[in-house]
């Protein structure tokens, strides 16, 4: 050890030649033995994963892979794919853009969910809060497409009811996230359903998970539709593909030539 | 439908309001019924994977998802989760390294098997060819670290011999995977092992995906250790982490003060 | 027109089939009669940069290209380098890491010299706000390696100087900058000397740039350097090289193997 | 000095506290006496221009700034700014973009001329080796959208030949582009004048570039504009835009939902 090799420091990986352990565990014992998602865990947090919660966190991965090529990060991740770079270059387009607007809405939830939970007021100050300091949109709730419903929430949702009914988790979170969808609802007279944000959010926040992991671990799931809308486009074909056909181009509002 | 519409085509999504498919699969039915694994194969390719196939994949997956702070796409992370960007903005700083020469070796591997496969000359000829087109570097055997052998590639080959004696995959190519090593090792005179990437493109080629998905899910693998690492790093904390301790700097070999 | 090419929408440029114009001025025209720092006020802005303020822009974005392979993003060019990407790829890779913290002081600072140009209490008070909502760290004061002083910010406020005296501007930010200078000297009882990011953002001050476009155009100045490193990188060759010589690996602090 | 400090190696700045010297030269004295055109030439290579040479340089740096936003660079920009990320990460995204196909015609262009000027083969065989070895598009001739001709390429031009009557670059790439496009126009019997990635292109052969930079004072050039469309779009303002209108999303041809 030296300052040198102190300036780096891990307790993720420790290698030798020949040997590469994860957190104290043998790569070659891992291998075979371990799922991808218990590898995630394993990974991002020091505590194994108790029977069950693997799962959960598996159905939140499996949710969140994609939307389409409407979203500015697959959109994105597709026309890199015609410009002549790399795949892994393609991805890092996509994932560069999810963003606290793109991306966020999760970690957010999740800090949202958090301040109910540790509240000593009643929820609906905690959203009136909230909202002050955010703005009007509560991260995790209504979609702009989705309506009436997000058909990943309830599904998720159920998910979590289960493992709860198993004591994998207690459902405080469950109940925190369909508290704010009830307390919405009274103050819009409308329905403003729960969406897969927030519903992964409840995961993420039931299994103990910081809220920047909710990001992190949401930026792991969709690189997935981000690679495959990237090679999917690379097997179409194009080059310099634009955004929309180019005989559209676009609206000049600037100054008259002169 | 219209020119517009049709701007953006894909095999992998399709959207109602309230309603999310992926290549025709009801996204609530996938949701806590795939693995997560499985769900990165639909998304990628079309066709489902037969039993035992998945768990393939799966072990690639967990066997390359780090190789800790001194890989360059590693050390990048780190130092770009102490630079004030997302977690987001550092995983892809970290993936957007993975090119040709960091993460490229498995889709090169992936190539060299598929020659080896349809080549009607000896495989010494093959080799030949390839070191004379692409260097003298074959793609997936010898580590510069891990002397004599990477722990990963025998606990992999060994998975797939498994898989082949079940018939889940025919074993051509982890045969031809072994053939190269002992080509290698009879013109070098001592033995160049197979590594990672060689081991994993045993599994990419005996699985039947494209060379360059090889490189797209090393990407989603290696993904996990870089949010490992961003993440552990964003807790450790630290302002403009640069590569070395400060007090070293660099050597400068320019022209004199003048 | 149509709700297709209404959807992208700019001020900047306007195209036909062979023509082009920029804020309505023909390419031909601008091309070998603008320089190239007018050629970027005139793309980030509306209004022409008057007789000298061009000449400020330049010295700020001369002042900014390069502080060394120990900055981050321009280690993680090098390194990005010899990883088998384009010279492009490594060059975003190096400009994605100018975060807040290491490519957003000049921003910050020109915010606070906004706050403390409209402030209506004394500027120890603005100084002890800003403190409060933001740490310590006041952005665009102080630095880590240049003791005493930085050398680029006494020169960049000598040309404020110049400037102001010949109605180029006011000067009125380079008061500012001074006084805060001058307010945590008294404060520390010692100097904390205005450092290049101070000194450029006195320059986007006095020229009326936005905030947000003081970290834009410190991205354009330091792109040179990234470049310039990325490329010479490239010429010394290299594959895969990480932050530190291979001897030394990093400290592993996780749990014991087992 | 020692093998930590000798690891990171450069020509190009050296640095104690309270200096800072690019090539040798004092950041204080090149600070308002060089120009940002002749400080990006002094970055990226060793020898000074001389008088007349930066002014080219400036000419090809001007033209290429900006492609609006049908580009996937700047649209990918744009989008990146409605996503929550910052100004550097937005045009991170844009930059890495420019690859092989989006970025890399100047780069191709320049290996093109060189070949033909070393070559002892008549210019037709050249062509023909080079479309043969690269298919059939010549790279810096032809433009899909300006027809007859890409208004930039002949102002170039132009300023090139200018600079040849005085002296400051020999003129030889010029007349080899000319040739090239002869030569084409023969070929196809209707011409397919030279666009600005071969009109820059014929400036950087002349002033001794390397082939690389050709794309990377390129991309120096396009930050400019993709830094402009992503500072627009900010002050627009959008959450998540995507490529095209949302009612437009996209067209599915997967199988049917079953």
């Amino acid at each position: 050890m030296s300052d040198v090799s102190d300036w780096w420091r891990t307790a993720i990986i420790d290698m030798e030649p020949g040997r590469i352990t994860f957190r104290g565990r043998p790569v070659q014992e891992l291998i075979g033995n371990v799922s991808f998602v218990e590898m995630i865990w394993l990974m991002v947090r020091p505590d194994p994963p108790a029977a069950g919660q693997a799962a959960l966190l598996e159905a939140a991965l499996v949710a969140a892979v994609d939307h389409g090529p409407q979203a500015p990060s697959i959109a994105a991740a597709r026309m890199a794919a015609t410009c002549g770079i790399g795949l892994n270059n393609a991805m890092a387009t996509g994932l560069n853009m999810l963003g606290d607007v793109h991306g966020g809405a999760g970690q957010q939830a999740v800090e949202l969910y958090h301040r109910a939970d540790t509240a000593e007021t009643p929820l609906g100050e905690v959203l009136e809060d909230w909202i002050a300091e955010h703005g009007p949109i509560l991260p995790g709730f209504g979609h702009r497409f989705h309506m009436p419903a997000d058909p990943r929430a309830p599904r998720l949702l159920d998910l979590v009811d289960r493992a709860a009914a198993q004591g994998v988790c207690d459902g405080r979170f469950a109940r925190i996230g369909r508290d704010i969808e009830a307390e919405i609802a009274r103050r819009k007279a409308r329905p403003v359903p729960m969406n897969i944000d927030g519903a992964t959010a409840v995961i993420f926040a039931e299994l103990g998970f910081a809220p920047p992991l909710a990001r992190g671990l949401f930026c792991l799931s969709r690189s997935v539709g981000i690679l495959a809308h990237a090679w999917e486009q690379t097997q179409q074909g194009g080059r310099n593909k634009g955004p929309t056909p180019p005989g559209y181009r676009w609206t000049y509002d600037g100054p008259p030539e002169g």
